[in-house]
């Protein structure tokens, strides 16, 4: 669904908003009281393979970073998240859910490890500057919480390698999924990590300098000239044909890990304390009540999610979905949803009530949509 | 500035959207991850005119409530706020700015105080959920912390006493400004307070069950319908006249209390302890390097400020434009900026920079624009 944004200085511009701006941004979603560029006068399947073809730069500077520094910075992260972080290592991402005192999702992070007493939170969309802070402050822990002038400008695609060490030099091609090394720019030196809200490989690039913006963009734009670049944005296909969940979409703070397949991500029945360790090991021991899933919708291509669909088989309400399009390569809808347990296998047949009152066959399948039992990861949406 | 809005779940919907989309809302903008409607398919003009001569029902279910209960409710709420709540009565509505340790502004709630264990801050955009949440578990406050499902919905305008009164009772005509009473609504006693993010009077109504969204809306629309009821919301021009600031636009974390105006929302030098004192009552004795004025913007109609302008005398930057507008009233454009602290005296003139380049001249003035000295108040805009 579109309609008009009605902008202020409270919605924030990032470094690069004057460059997508100029290549005719035609829509924006908010994150993070911060512009997400969503749409550049192409349309949804247009830009999908694009993505899936060539190369993107995107302004994902909404990707605020909350930043740990200090003594206690380890302790503190620690304590945020169920992930077992002992053996993180500097120049590692790990993406970190974080939990309440329920186990209910806060965000879904990325966590960039840049010193042993220094982290970054690579946030989804909710304050959790405040919840570090308040926990700190709480806690008298010794660390300094803060918001710092770092901006993610993401390159994505299967051109991305290409592109980024054509600007930032051959030893970006050597850098691991998840993991980052510093490159010089314009006299910074800046995280480069092999990431990305997509299946298309690529790297999102740090900037800790907003007054250098436009230069990176004008570089990365520039050397792109000769790969069909062109601005882009986190694609609704791709994603959720990836089964790329986006936090306030997929998971809220009633969600807890397990449930949205975060497993592995969670430290259970060990030796790491972390905020809602007990709620979460209740729930791992009782098996978690619904899990997500993906969804294989029947018929014309569906409109867009704006509101959840309930699903349903008989009279039963067994899920929702919560994000939902085309998939012009599956030739089919698919969706995503969380499905109770008497219903996720594999294969059920279920119900699902479009907006406008009409019911179509949906059948429930694993997660991702094109290689099944493989990793779920998040991201923004 | 208008730009598409790419709406999904996680921009959650409230409970009043069904009814102003059937209005014909042509405009959003997002508050706490929530649709707060921003245009009707009038202009901005006619929407001030028809609020300050008419009754309006604006959605702002968006002010989200962060609710405190329980033994400690009282000690966190006075923990996290500067102003002195120890004679704060049950039925009151406090204007209750947030600050952080280095007594940063992390929102401007009003706080409502339902029982002496039990409080809700009606939220500007941040969130306040996870400060307080933080705040509890790092300090075991017996609390808890929640956002309760609670939807503001706002009625302004010189009939609004007349068009509450005929759905709730004439009680209503008795409550006074900043406070409440509870009123029976088809089953549930509502918390019904005279505030509202306008000059023109009006009620804020806390329906506590968003399925009685559309009931609500429903009987203050028929009940209107003699007195040329209309959807609104937060009128620019109305707020910047009235002086009434925006979090997020007019103040942000990098502003202390005092600067915009708020000294008489401050416990200074007094018994009561709170985040951030120590640094309020530095910069109290040593006096705030800025201050939050108006400015009279000489020339034609301004266009919207979608990013900060420049406030210059000679060539020293004294402040930057945060909201400004044309006003019908004054035949000015009305301007909202901190100034610093040597050119803050009213009459002085400045130089504006427009976003196209163009330079024009400018007056400071005090806050109210119509009544100078009067109380600014807050909100969300």
């Amino acid at each position: 669904m579109s309609s008009g944004l009605i902008t202020s200085r409270r919605n924030r511009r990032t470094p690069y908003t004057d460059r997508v701006e100029t290549l005719g941004v035609s829509g924006y979603s908010i994150v993070n009281h911060t512009l997400l560029p969503k749409s550049f006068q192409r349309t949804l399947e247009e830009d999908y393979w694009h993505l899936k073809e060539h190369v993107q730069l995107w302004d994902v500077g909404c990707q605020r970073q909350v930043e740990l520094r200090g003594p206690d910075a380890s302790r503190l992260a620690q304590w945020m998240t169920p992930r077992d972080l002992r053996t993180m290592q500097v120049g590692q991402c790990y993406y970190a859910p974080l939990t309440d005192e329920y186990a209910g999702l806060l965000n879904d992070p990325v966590l960039i490890k840049r010193a042993c007493d220094w982290y970054w939170f690579s946030i989804a969309d909710s304050d959790v500057l405040l919840w570090a802070k308040g926990l700190a402050l709480g806690m008298k822990f010794d660390v300094q919480v803060s918001e710092p002038d770092v901006w993610p400008l993401a390159v994505q695609g299967p051109r991305a390698e290409d592109l980024v060490a054509s600007v930032l030099g051959d030893r970006i091609r050597r850098i691991r999924y998840f993991e980052f090394c510093e490159c010089a720019f314009s006299g910074r030196d800046l995280v480069v990590a092999r990431s990305g809200y997509s299946k298309q490989d690529g790297f999102e690039i740090y900037l800790d300098d907003s007054t250098l913006g436009s230069a990176l963009w004008d570089a990365l734009w520039q050397a792109g000239a000769g790969m069909q670049i062109a601005p882009g944005c986190p694609n609704l296909i791709e994603r959720i044909e990836g089964g790329l969940l986006s936090y306030g979409n997929e998971m809220t703070r009633q969600n807890n890990p397990l449930e949205i397949n975060l497993d592995r991500f969670c430290h259970l029945d060990g030796e790491v304390d972390y905020i809602g360790r007990t709620a979460l090991e209740t729930i791992a021991s009782n098996g978690p009540s619904q899990r997500m899933r993906g969804v294989l919708i029947g018929g014309p291509p569906c409109p867009p999610c704006g509101k959840p669909w309930p699903v349903t088989v008989g009279e039963t309400q067994v899920g929702q979905i919560t994000s939902a399009t085309w998939s012009p390569s599956f030739k089919e809808n698919v969706a995503l949803s969380l499905i109770q347990k008497d219903y996720w296998t594999a294969g059920t047949q279920v119900t699902v009530q479009l907006p406008a009152g009409d019911k179509v066959k949906g059948t429930v399948v694993t997660l991702p949509f094109d290689t099944p039992n493989s990793a779920v990861v998040s991201g923004i949406s």
